[in-house]
């Protein structure tokens, strides 16, 4: 435990204040959920920010409790001598808005109505995302982070952070993302909307919340946890293995593949709420970086740090070809850009599975930032 | 229609039997749907047989009736002047058994209790479907086949037929094929069958005819159709369009994408029934042509005729590497075989879509094999 943050605590900042979304709703007041990790210097101009995937949370490292049985969502990059070196850094990991892990979603309270808000709960954007985690670096009396650094729909926010306020950050790292959710990132998504929506339990989102859809969401989870995967990964993993426990020939039969499926849709059913699943699923459809802009380039024209992109060789979700065309054009605007392409057999997931592979560079660029 | 086959009509063959199936069982009496496109000729040696996919069935070619509007499912390839000849061969393609389109299948009355099998029909492997075809041509008096051509589960047919029936066919011409399903593959199958299990109007199987599990079997086909295509192809088509009746803020709001699938899988379950679904997806899981020999070495060591093998680019879903892992090992027992890796952005579905991208290479087979 020498490089573990040890035992962390989710703090809660609230904002008495009304934020214009995109689609030109007001959402307020305010909850986010944020850890931080490491202190803040005198200057206030250490602060790295960790930013989460679609059902990721505030809790990025270390452990909530002696009792814990596993650490933060990147406790291998975060801590003392860690690539995000809380010795050196003030990390900062908040849960986004939509979500259900503590800043203001679907489950909250809609104080107007005094009900939760749930399908009145406004459509988001990645974008309303990082307008409301920018209260936060405001909070904390922060005027510029040295990176934010995210995976997935983390990169998507990186990306945002760097166009929509680049006096305030110093570089991005977005790892494993995109511009734009390709037609087949849409359609998968579709898929696990569409289970949600025919489990009668879903009741157009009017579940009791101790009753969700369990069968829906398991198998929407299922879809997402495909997509993550690669062919090679679930042939390193389980093969054509049939369950030891059933017959081939049983009609219910199942494959290890379809056991370990199962296993985690179960699971995700006991820590992630279907409403908030399906809002965040929505922001990651809508995501386009040049979303508002006249084009690409106009978007891109506005980052003003250096940016660093990794992508994964067997990603095909986020497919190394949507964040070679981000920095290509990058490279046509002539900004400092660098990018690597990652070999590994762990698809999209990779980047929480394989951070090794990336660790090395990311550290060189930070120190590069940093100095 | 000078190159149509014309008015066409589906024909049965019963034969009263019982068919030792892969997993020990029996299955008997049986019918065959089926039809047939050309004369046979006075040596009975001018037949090719067509196997279909998944959800095909016996009508390959020609129309029905004058109303019909869609020929059969591969009237690009099967007609007069066509790459299937017909003025020269005589074309058969049967309805698969565990199928729902005339041959024995879930549906089908069992008559030993005279109600239909349901869920106690017999699991099938892809090696019994092409043994029941094999009663068949037998019917027919064909004592050799020209070639056996199919893509997708029709290519697996074809690997059956050369290496189970060596002595009766001349050629196979396997198209986007595999050797064995992969674990991607079958988990999307896994996502399928859960689909139709969380539908409460499957009854385990039980549903009246008339009331399908139609949501639960529309999501399953989705699954099925987004494997069957490509990203390059959901650009093509449908781009990250939103659907002009919806707003792009609307909780329910779709991209056109979605639409699609929604559409595709609404029209499927007119045509398809759920149980015969679930049982060839069982079948697709299931196949293994080493199944039952020591080793893929051992299996096509006994294919004796020349082989054709097609695989695309895009397809995803059985990766060209599937193919050429087969093409690999008949070069390494210096059996005669040709393979071309065709360039499509279709996916899996390339092989219904692009048929004039391989028609010229399997014209020019057919003319070696047949001079």
């Amino acid at each position: 435990m020498n490089d573990s943050v040890g035992i962390v605590k989710t703090e809660y900042a609230h904002f008495d204040t009304e934020l214009r979304l995109e689609s030109g709703r007001l959402l307020g007041p305010l909850t986010l959920a944020y850890e931080t990790y490491g202190s803040l210097n005198a200057e206030r101009d250490n602060a790295i920010l960790a930013t989460h995937a679609w059902t990721g949370d505030a809790h990025a490292a270390g452990y909530h409790s002696e009792d814990e049985r596993k650490p933060g969502w990147w406790d291998n990059m975060i801590g003392p001598g860690k690539v995000l070196d809380t010795d050196r850094y003030f990390v900062i990991c908040s849960n986004t808005i939509g979500s259900c892990k503590g800043s203001t979603g679907p489950t909250s309270i809609n104080p107007k109505t005094k009900r939760p808000y749930r399908l009145t709960f406004p459509a988001l954007m990645v974008r309303d995302m990082v307008r409301a985690q920018k209260l936060l670096i405001d909070h904390l009396k922060i005027k510029s982070l040295v990176a934010v650094v995210g995976g997935s729909m983390g990169a998507m926010q990186a990306i945002e952070w760097g166009i929509h306020y680049p006096e305030r950050v110093r570089s991005i790292v977005p790892i494993a993302g995109t511009g734009r959710t390709s037609p087949m990132a849409i359609a998968l998504n579709a898929l696990a909307r569409q289970a949600i929506f025919n489990d009668p339990l879903w009741k157009k989102g009017n579940y009791p919340l101790e009753h969700p859809p369990a069968d829906g969401l398991a198998l929407a989870r299922a879809v997402g946890h495909i997509s993550f995967l690669s062919d090679a990964s679930m042939w390193l993993k389980f093969g054509r293995r049939f369950s030891i426990r059933d017959g081939m020939f049983d009609f219910f039969g199942k494959f290890e593949i379809e056991r370990y499926l199962d296993y985690n849709g179960g699971n995700f059913v006991e820590r992630f709420d279907t409403n908030s699943f399906l809002y965040l699923a929505k922001a990651l459809d809508l995501y386009d970086v040049a979303w508002n802009f006249d084009s690409l380039s106009e978007a891109l024209e506005r980052l003003c740090c250096p940016s660093l992109w990794f992508a994964f060789s067997s990603d095909w979700l986020y497919q190394p070809s949507q964040t070679e065309e981000l920095v290509a054009e990058l490279q046509r605007l002539n900004k400092p850009v660098e990018y690597h392409l990652i070999e590994s057999d762990y698809g999209h997931d990779s980047f929480l599975v394989e951070p090794e592979k990336f660790i090395p560079m990311l550290r060189d660029f930070l120190t590069r930032i940093d100095a």
